[in-house]
C-alpha cells in the first residue's frame, strides 16, 4: 500500500525543503523516507526520533546522525548551508533545552543563523537583563519555556522585534502537560508575542526563519 | 429565623477582628450585621461590597465609608490603629489595582504597614527592579497580577521573603476568569511563592499579616 | 490617586506608540488619558471601547471618532501617515470582522498598509482560493475565525510567509468561548502558523506590522 | 462464570452481523466469543486487537487474520460479500490511516463499496480539491482527521451527502488526546457534519454503511 | 461596507436553499437580508432570532412569522412545499422542545416529512418505548436532550436508521452549558449514533434532510 | 517507621469492620497489615490490589484468595456471615464488571445479600426492562456503567429505592477517563440517583449497605 | 399545542406526588400547571421559581407562597403532613442555607421529619462536633457545602447513616460555579458519602426521604 | 556543551544553599552536578531521584543515601545542623507522606524543627482535634492532602499561623492527578491558607523555613 507521496519539489516551489516527521512512524516506512529523500537531495532533516528509530535508520545509512537532546535525526549534506541573518533561540530553564535545539536545529538546517541563550529563566532575571545588547539584534526570538512560562513577556518587553513563544511540558502537578505554559504566553501582556504548539520547537524554528527572511532579503 | 452567630470574641482569642464578605448579603441582613459589629467593636470592616449595598449601610449609619476602587465597606473606628513590621503589595498593572488595595487595606485594619508598588509587570521589566531594594526590606510580598500572571516569579527570584501570589480574572479570551494567571503562579519555578484564590485580595492580606506579626514579634 | 506613569517618549524609542486600551477603564480615568496622550501626541488610538465610553469622550474631546464595528476610538492626527508594505488581514465569516478591523485599524495606526479579504472561510473552499496571488503577496497574513478556526491552516499552506492566526469568539455552544478555534490554530498541520489570543485583534496587527517592517527596511 | 450473551440473532434482525470489541477482553474469553461466533456464523469481525490477543486467536484459528494497520482481527467468510454502493473514506494524513482503514474495512464488512482518499489535509489544499467530483458521488462520506481537524468542514462546503467527521488522537501537545480535534468538528461551520467519538472509525463505518443502504434500497 | 455576498442560486446548486442565522446580526443588516432574500426567492426562513429582531423585521415586512418557541423567524411562501419522506423529531424534555422545534421546522422547510415525538426521556422509559414502530418507521431520527444526554443511546438501540443525536444546553450546575451532554452522546455505546454542536437543532434538521433525501430518491 | 495506626474496634464502634486499599501500598507494609488484621479478626478484606501483592500476600499467608475479576484480596472467615436484607448490582457493559463486582462483594462482606445483574445497559433496553421486578424488590440499587453512563437515569425511573450510580472508565477517547459517565450521572434526571467517584465500587457497596441496614433493623 | 402530560397518579404509584421545576417555564404554562395541580391534589409544590414566576402564579392563586430563601413556590394543603423519622440538613455556611431550604422542604413535603443545622463549616470545626449526638440520630444526612466542599467528609467519618452531599455555586474565582465542592465531595475519603448535582437541594431532600422511609418502615 | 551554571554561592547570598531536583537529568548530567557540589560545600540535597539515579549516583559518591520514601538523594554535611523554632507537617493519610517527607526533610536541610504530624485526615476528625496543643505552637503548618484535599481548611480553623497546603496527586478517578486536592485549597473558607503545587513538597518545605526564619530572628 503506497499511502503518502513524497514533495520532492518542495523546496524549489517554497524555499523549504521537506522535513520528516519521525514520531509514530514505523521502522520500515520511516527507512524508506529517509532512503528516497537522501537520493533525491543529498541530506535528510528528521525530528521527533526516538533512540531506536535512531539505530535502525543508521543501520541502513550509517552517515545518518542522532541528536539524543534535540531527537534530530539527520544526514548532514557534503557542504553544510551558509547561515544568514539573525535568529535568538532562548530558554528559561536546562530542561528546555531539547525543545530549544529542535527549533535552532532547523531553523540552521533552514538556512538561519542562531544565537542560543540558555537557562535565563524569570526567577533569576538579571540573567536574561545581561543578554539585552544580544536580545535586541535578532531579528526573531523564539522563547522556549515551561512551567509557568513567564520568560516570552519579559523578552516580549525588552526587544521591538517577533517574539514566537514555545509553551514545553517541563513541569509537573498543575502544568497540565503544558497547558499552563501556553495558556501563560497566549495572554502576554506584552506586544509581539505570539504562540505555538506544546514542544513545537520545529514550527518555531520554521517561523523564526521565514521572518528573518524578510530581514535580509 | 437567625442563622448565623457572630464572633464578637474573635479579635481576642486569634488576633484578628471579624471581617464581613459583603458579596451576596441581603439588605436587611447586610445592616444588622454591621450595626452589631459597629455596637461591639467601634469599627466595622467589610469586603466586596458594591455601590448599592454601601448607600444601603450609609443610609443607616452615615459615618460608613465605601472604597469604589478596592469594594471596602468601612466605619473607621475612634483612632486608627499603629501600623506596624513592612509588608509589600505590588500589581503587574493598573487594573489589578482593585484587588491590591483590597489586600493593602486589609492588612492596614489588622494593624500592618504596607508599601505600595503598582504597575510594575514584567513586560517593562526596569520597574520592577528599580524598586529591589524596597522588595527586600518588606517582611512579606503580596504579588497581585492578572493575565498571564508572571510577576511573583519574578519577584521570587529577587527576595528572600514569602511571596503571596494572587492571581486577579483581569484579561479576556483565554484567561478564563483568572485561571490562566492562577496556573502560572501555582507552577511558578521561583522559591517562597504560595497562591490563593482568584482576586483574593483579603486573604493575601491576611496572610502576610500573619507572617509579618512574627517578623515584629 | 495617580497610580499609572503614561509612556510618552514610547514611540521614539520603540517605533510604537502608546495604544490605550479602554476596556474596564472608568470614565474620568479615560478622558484623563486621552487628554493628555492628544496634547502630547496630537493622535490618540484605543481599542475595546464601548458606545459609552464613546460618548463620554466625545463630550470632552469633540473630533474623537468611533468605529462600531471594530470598537476603536480615535482622534486622528492632522496628517494621516503614508502606509508602506502590505500585509493581508483575511476573516473565516462576517461575525469575524469586527475582530479583523481591531487587528487591520492597528496596522494602518502603525503606518502598514493592509488588503483586507473576508468572509472566505473553509466551507466554500472556492472564496480563498480564488485571492491566492493576493495572498501570496502579504509580508504576514493576519487569519481571524472562529468556530472550528480552520482557516488559517489553508492559508498557512498556501503561502510562505508567516501566518498569525487569531482565534474569535464567535459560535456557540461547545465554542467554549473561542477555546475550539484557539485549539485548532495552536494545533494547525501548516507550517508558518503561531497564534494569540482570542479576539485579540490588537495583538495581531502589532505583530504583522512587525513583520512587515522587517521587509520594507 | 457466565456473564455475557452473543446475540447471534443480530444480522437477521437489524442487517448488521455482530462485531467484536477486542480491546481489554481477556484472552480466554476473547477465544471463546471467536469460536462460538465463527461456528455460528462462519466469520468473525473483530476491532482494536493487538498483536499479543492477534497470536492468541490464531494460535486456536490459523486462518485468523490481523491487520496492523487496522488493528482488526478477522476470520474471512469462505465467500466474500458483494460491495454495494459508494462512500468515500478520506484521511487528512497519513497517521490518520489507522483509524480510517477500522472504518473502511468495517463498511466493507457490511458490505458497503468503500472509495479511500487518504492523506489530503487542509494544508496542502489542492490536494482534496482535486478529488471533488469523486467526492461528489459518494453517499455518504467518512473524514477522518487529528491535529485541528478541519478537514470535515472543507469537504462538507464541497458536496450535498451527510459527512460523518472522526476526531483522531494524532498530534501531540494541546490536542489533548483528541480533543481539539473533536470540538474543531463539533463546531464546523459547515452543513451536514456530524461527529463521532475519537477514534471511532468502527462507528463511522457503521453509520455511512446506514446512510448507503437507504440510498441503494 | 459590504462584507457580505449573499448566494441566491445556492438551492439549484446544492439543493438547500440558503438560510439565515440571525443571532448576533445588527438591525440594519438583518432587514437587508430579509429583504433581498424575499424579493430573490419569495421566502426566507432565519434561526436563532430573538424577539427584538423579529419585531423590527416584522415592521418592514408586515407578512414575516415569528415563532417564540424555535425562535425561527420566516416569511412563508405563497404555497406551502409538499413534505416528504419520514423523519422523527425526539425530545427527552419539555425543556428541549426549543431546539428539537428549530430542528423539526428546519426540515419541513427543506420539504422533508417531520413526526414528532416529545418528552419521552429515559426516567419514563415506557413513553419512548411505546413509540417503537413509529422510530422504526422514520430514515432519520433526530434525538433532542439535555442534561445526562441518554435519549439517543436508548433510541439508537430500537432502529437500525442513523440516529443525529443533538445536546441541549438544558439543566443547570454540572451540566456545564451542554458539555455533559454532548459528552454522553459522543460516548454512545449504541451504533449509529453521530453529534451536533450543544443546541445546533438547524444542524440536525440538515443532516436528516440529506439521508432522508437519498431513502426517497 | 510507624506511620498507621490500625483501628481494629471500628466494627464495634461503627458496624463496619477495617476495609484494606491496596492500591500503592509496598509489600511489607501491606503483608504486615494483613498479618495483623487476620490475628485480630480472623479475616481480611481488600480492595484494588495488583496480580503481584496478590502473589506476595499468599506467600505468606496461603489462605488468602485473589479475584482477578474485583480485584479482591481477602482472607475468608472460619464461617461466612448470613445476607439479609437485598441490594441489586446492575451494570451497563461486561466490561463495568471488574467495578461491579468490588461493590457486589464489599456488600456481602458486610453481610448484605446481593442480586447481580449484568450486562443490560441502555443501547439494548429490553434487557432491563425484563429485570423490572426484580430492582424494585432491592432497598437501593448499586448501577455500575461507562461511557454515557445513562443506564442510572433509566434505574431511577423504574424504583422508588435509591440509586448508587457509579461511573466507570470504561470506554475511550471522550470518555476522559470516566468524566464523561460521572457528568451524566450527577446530571441525572430521574429522581432518587447520587453519585459516588469513578470506578468506587466499594464506596457504593458500603452505602448500600447503610440503606439495606436501615431496611432490615 | 400539548407537550407535556401531568403525572396525576405518581403519588398512588411511587409514593411521591409530582413537583414542579419552575426554572425556565414561560407565565402561561407555569400558570397552568399551578391549577391543574392544585385542583387534582389540593396543593402544589415547585422548586427553582424566580419572583416574577412567584407574583404570577400568586395573582391567579392567591393562596399561593413563596419562599424568597429557598425559592419554593407553594400551595399548602389544608391539613398539613405529619413529618416522621428524622433526617439532618446540615449547611458549612450561611451561604448555602438557600439549597439547604430547598432540600429540607422538600423532604418534609415528602412527609420526612428534618433537623436543621446550619452554618457549621469545618473551618470552625468545633460547631459540627458538637451536634455529633444529633447527627447520629439521622436515618440520613444532607450536608450542603460550597467553596472547598470539605463538610462532607467530617460528617462522613461522624456518623454510620448515609451522607448526601450537595456541592453548591457558592464562592467565587477558582470555585468555577461549585465544580471545586463537587470534585472535593465525589472524592471524599470518608465512606458513606455520595453526591448530586451542583445546588440540587431538591434532589438530595427527594433521596434522604427515600432512606428515611426505609427505616421508618 | 555546559548549558547550566551552577550557583555556588547561593546560600552566602540568599541563606539557601542549592538542592538539585533531579527528575528527568540525565545520568552523567547528574553525577556531574552532585561531585561538584559535594566538592563545593561538603553536602548535597537533591529531590525526585528515582531508585536508577540513587544507584547511579551511589556507584560514584559511596556516601550518596536515598531515601526511597521522600525521593530525596543527599549527601550528609560531616556535622548536621542544628534545627530550630518550630513547624509541624501534617497529612491526612499514609499516601501523602511520601510528599510530607519532601517537605519535612527539605525543612530540616535549611535548619528547621520540623514535628511531623501524620495520618490526621477529616474523616476521622478526632485524631487533628487531639493534636490542637502542638499545631498551635508551630510558627508554620504544612498540611499535605489529596483526594477532597480538606484537611488545611481545619487546620486553618484551629491556628492564628499561616498554612501551606500541599495538594496530592493521592487518590483515584475524579482526583484528576491533584487537580480536586488543589481546587478544595484555592477555595479553602479558612483565613491563613495559601497552596503549592500538587505534590510539591520541596516548595512547602522551604516556604515554612522562611517564615520559621522570621519567628526566630
Amino acid at each position: 500500500m503506497q499511502y503518502e507521496n513524497l514533495d520532492y519539489d518542495r523546496k524549489g516551489r517554497t524555499g523549504f525543503p521537506e522535513v520528516v516527521f519521525c514520531q509514530g512512524k514505523e521502522d520500515d516506512f520511516l527507512i524508506g523516507i529517509y532512503r528516497k529523500l537522501y537520493e533525491a537531495n543529498g541530506e535528510v532533516f528528521g525530528t521527533r526520533a526516538d533512540q531506536h528509530q535512531a539505530d535502525v535508520v543508521k543501520a541502513f545509512i550509517p552517515n545518518a546522525e542522532y541528536d539524543r537532546i534535540s531527537h534530530i535525526l539527520r544526514i548532514r549534506p557534503e557542504v553544510d548551508p551558509i547561515l544568514l541573518g539573525n535568529i535568538a533561540v532562548i530558554t528559561a530553564g536546562t530542561a528546555d533545552i531539547s525543545v530549544a535545539e529542535e527549533a535552532a536545529q532547523t531553523a540552521e538546517f533552514f538556512g538561519t543563523y542562531v544565537n542560543r541563550i540558555y537557562d535565563v529563566g524569570v526567577s533569576g532575571i538579571h540573567r536574561i537583563l545581561s543578554k539585552e545588547t544580544e536580545l535586541q539584534e535578532a531579528n526573531a526570538l523564539v522563547v522556549v519555556a515551561g512551567m509557568e512560562g513567564a520568560l516570552p513577556s519579559v523578552v516580549g518587553g525588552l526587544v521591538s522585534r517577533p517574539v514566537i513563544a514555545v509553551p514545553t511540558s517541563v513541569g509537573y502537578g498543575a502544568n497540565f502537560g503544558g497547558l499552563s505554559a501556553m495558556l501563560s504566553m497566549i495572554n502576554s501582556c506584552a506586544n509581539g508575542v505570539s504562540v505555538v504548539n506544546i514542544d513545537n520547537g520545529y514550527g518555531a524554528g520554521y517561523i523564526a526563519t521565514q521572518i528573518n527572511r524578510l530581514a535580509i532579503h
